[in-house]
């Protein structure tokens, strides 16, 4: 290990992030658990769960947000597919000398309304500056704290449990590499940087007993079905024509070489639930706001050979792999 | 503000960095209030306090320390000084492309032991990776959350306290500078970097009523000083041949042309007590690990002209302002 590097896709929340925090991170942070979860429960604290994300994304504004409100909501959504209502936030800045204040002052302004928005002040922060190339613009860490729902058991995957998605995927990766990249696609593609708890809450009002739940953010959706079926031993199998993504997104990913299943979402709910109650899951992703185009999207399967398979449009099948991680840098 | 720009300066934790938080983030997120306190209540959650720092420490490990340990004791500090015991953190890395695994590697390391050694576990964690050039080596952000312990109700400073620091000053900036600048001490300065809930623990075992503490970091015990002078509209005294500061040290601030009074420390209490409970204070810190040359340093008056006076060893006097900021860049 003596003269092995960071390398970009260390962070790209695929497989080598995966190698990179269970070979080195968590060994050496003494941690006895073979990952940091999304959200962790509050030792000795019932009910409380705490989280935290660093965000480099790049540019620092793309169509549909800003890294603000992203960082806003990426903390509250590792706290909401928890099962847990976001209470408060913490944010730190790390800024680069000769950014405007301008700058500071929109970021943190959004960052402001977003947490307004979702109901978790921002209560506590911190700001470093470090000197002219010694980073790039602007990152930001945020942490939150919630409160686990009692309804929300989350007591994980069953064979044959339904997947759903709770809108089209891959906008948020799609928006800002198209933008960083200055490529320009005839339909302008918008980040989907939201809360998921909308989501989560209709599910708990209609009293949908969800097994697991997850937003699939860095890795999209491949990441995170691959990451369950290996917790569990379980299979899934995803099914392409089901899958919403937009026309537009698709175009872009088709010029890009990219993947939809493997491409960030900042606003989209993956939730698990048993097959009897599929119909009455997607009537409440899709009453409640965002999740208009919500899908049941694939199956869960006892273990087969491969852990996830796209059936694809045209009755084939492909392998679905947790992606290596180099494609999408600093997407949030 | 259009083209006002980020300068090392509004990161120094001096008039500046308050300057940058009271007139540009605070508003722009909102806050109520006029600046994000060191720990802040967890709303609904009585006793619960949550805080955050982000650290870009340069060079990442010096003598007495390194960036992961500091990042575990400044953020275990923040809850101390509010009278809260930790409970767990949570820690982001933002690395540079290129960094050696071997840094991350004894990073965490070093964070997971102090973590260990302060009761607090890291809990949850995300790790991002930035292009080689956008980031210098690695940052670390951490987050905090504690319980408060009933016996401290910091009811804030009155005229007449005296004020006590639990140790020698100025340790931890002049190790990280000297070390940075290539500077070599006849006898090598090394960094404060601890806990200082031991010392909060010793304050309650012995029954003191403490009005108010903080850990004099970034800006040093002038900040700090000025910063409680202004907040309570009341004056500090202190003395100068009664505040520790290591002979080392003092020729090192004295080479560099810096203020022991408003260089970093990076595990000191600063405590406010009433003066019949001073000698009883002063006992119990000393009782204390890391608080064996703890001193009565000041005294806290009625509103003079100047909030903060420095009684020098000559008997003159002279006006300790809040630090402007840019003297010790990248601090921790």
């Amino acid at each position: 290990m003596a003269d092995e590097q960071i390398v970009m896709a260390h962070g790209g929340g695929g497989a080598l992030t995966h190698e990179l925090l269970t070979e080195t991170i968590l060994p050496a942070l003494g941690s006895s658990s073979y990952r940091l979860p999304d959200a962790a429960d509050l030792p000795g604290e019932a009910g409380l769960v705490f989280t935290t994300d660093a965000f480099v994304v790049k540019p620092l504004f793309f169509r549909g947000g800003d890294i603000g409100s992203l960082s806003v909501h990426g903390t509250v959504n590792d706290l909401a597919v928890s099962g847990a209502k976001p209470i408060a936030l913490t944010m730190t800045l790390v800024l680069e000398e000769g950014l405007s204040l301008e700058t500071v002052e929109a970021v943190t302004a959004s960052a402001g309304a977003a947490a307004r928005a979702c109901g978790a002040p921002i209560v506590a922060g911190d700001t470093k500056v470090v000197a002219r190339g010694e980073a790039d613009e602007l990152f930001i860490t945020t942490a939150g704290v919630g409160r686990r729902v009692p309804e929300l058991t989350l007591p994980g995957l069953r064979d044959g449990d339904r997947v759903l998605i709770s809108g089209p995927i891959a906008d948020h990766g799609i928006a800002v590499m198209s933008q960083r990249e200055g490529i320009d696609f005839q339909t302008r593609v918008r980040s989907d940087s939201a809360p998921v708890w909308p989501l989560v809450e209709a599910l708990v009002a209609a009293g949908i007993d969800v097994h697991a739940m997850r937003d699939p953010t860095r890795g999209g959706l491949a990441a995170v079905c691959a990451e369950f079926a290996e917790d569990y031993g379980l299979s899934i199998t995803l099914h392409e024509e089901d899958i919403p993504v937009r026309p537009e997104t698709a175009a872009a990913c088709s010029i890009l070489g990219l993947d939809p299943l493997t491409v960030a979402n900042e606003g989209k709910l993956t939730a698990f639930v048993a097959a009897e109650d599929a119909d009455r899951a997607l009537a409440a992703l899709r009453s409640a706001p965002g999740g208009e185009h919500a899908a049941v999207i694939g199956v869960v399967t006892a273990r087969r050979t491969v852990p996830v398979t796209l059936r694809t449009r045209f009755g084939g099948q492909r392998l679905v792999e947790m992606p290596y991680g180099e494609d999408l840098p600093r997407i949030c």
